[in-house]
């Protein structure tokens, strides 16, 4: 089954909102020998179905090894009457009953937040209409939270988000992201930035959300690294629209950890535009 | 070294306030084989200080195995030449040289926040006037963020705060507390409940606030655990009250998981009121 596929008949999309610690995952990605939250995912749905053949999935946000997410989506076509028949004597839905019993097979770093039947035309990667993602970063060692240090990067020195706001505005809109992106061969590394900005959230946290229909390779975490700089007075504002025209990759850019990155949220357009908006991205990107 | 020793001469007594991460400590008192905080954080300060005699602390809330603090306090005498010595050929001051080397050879679940010289008359313990604790519980089980998962105990059924709020009202003030605590001879179970408020903190997340003049063991996760029925709709708002006035261990009122609870900060009175309000706790409670 590729990607693009649409269901085949005798299946049931569906649509599969989740969170997880990506700590102990080595990314969203199914890789022989590794823990992977795709495999995890997978697995689970097999078992609740107790279908022959594994259930595949496609994701919204193939997630890199450590990071985060409150807000992934993925979509799979399941086999109809298996799904159909999970309430079993129970009068509950079977999104309800595959939601309670994949919490209830899950190890306790992934929870499936909402199953549901898949509107015609959806699609969790192509029809995605924008990724938004949250990075923390403590700038106060002594301040730092040891509760949230697997979701924080500590550093040493005192950032300004307002200086690294402005900054980061110019980035905004659509670009070649090529100084941002880790190479790949054929692979387009135009994107549109939609949103980036920097607040302070409590007297010692800094967080960044970013925004973009799609993000490529450590895309995100290159585009915290050139503002960090920017945030601790060692480069100018103009430094990220720099190295972003340079459009290639900057050593001085540090592509940064990945525990401080949570991917929060997927947008798709309504209904009714699902399909074209799948069509075109497909065109687009693949 | 008794607690309510004054400092011995040659000695500078520091207050260090600090946060950790429970999960991997079985409480805060030293015990022989086991990894305690209390161990952990005097073996840093020795090593820091070079001192032959390990230093000792004293401290403002034992919390039991698995629960984090993010306002600790405790006082340690130390040797005051040594301490002096800290901050080496740097111009930095004892504080700021004591803290920073202490963060740098704790483990990363301990964080020290602050290390001061202590004023005259205080103490750790005997000069506190409050201890205040928060309980997070998650009422929705595919709500649940894994990120958050080792400080936050879920439930899995909707918890009604404002009845809660209005059960917990009803135990505050001055009481026996015998029926929250476990029972210790000789020591005694009265102490002050100054606040006890629930509130709802996000859609899926119900968070207790409990200050005392100080608590017995075990006090606030009984306290938690009498007024979890109420929010269930389970018992009526009456139910802790009515455990109160018995006296003795309810079987009703579980005590909660140690993860959900946090020492969240420590008050103690004005500087020149702290001598006296440490002889009046050691009278009452020594």
């Amino acid at each position: 089954m590729r990607d693009d596929e649409p269901p085949r008949s005798g299946t049931q999309r569906v649509r599969i909102d989740l969170a997880y610690d990506g700590r102990a995952f080595s990314g969203w990605a199914a890789q022989p020998g590794l823990r992977t939250v795709e495999d995890t995912l997978a697995a689970a749905l097999t078992t609740i179905l107790r279908t022959i053949e594994p259930v595949r999935l496609v994701v919204a946000g193939r997630t890199d090894a450590g990071v985060h997410a409150r807000g992934q989506v993925v979509h799979a076509d399941l086999d109809a009457a298996a799904y159909a028949a999970l309430p079993g004597r129970n009068d509950r839905s079977p999104e309800r009953a595959a939601r309670d019993r994949l919490n209830a097979v899950l190890p306790d770093d992934v929870v499936v937040r909402r199953v549901a039947a898949a509107p015609p035309g959806f699609d969790a990667r192509f029809a995605a209409v924008w990724r938004r993602y949250r990075y923390r970063i403590c700038d106060d060692p002594a301040a730092f939270d040891p509760l949230r240090r697997h979701d924080t990067v500590v550093i040493n020195d005192r950032l300004d988000p307002g200086a690294m706001t402005r900054a980061a505005q110019r980035l905004l809109g659509l670009n070649d992201f090529a100084a941002f992106c880790k190479r790949r061969d054929g692979a387009s590394t135009v994107r549109t930035l939609i949103d980036y900005s920097w607040y302070r959230e409590d007297d010692a946290t800094v967080t960044a959300t970013v925004r973009a229909d799609a993000f490529c390779h450590s895309m995100v975490r290159a585009l915290v690294g050139a503002l960090v700089p920017v945030g601790l007075g060692r480069a100018p504002v103009s430094f990220p629209a720099e190295v972003l025209a340079g459009g290639i990759r900057d050593p001085r850019v540090k592509v940064m950890p990945a525990h401080g990155l949570c991917l929060e949220e997927v947008g798709y357009p309504p209904d009714d535009q699902l399909a074209v908006r799948a069509a075109q991205a497909r065109n687009r990107r693949g």
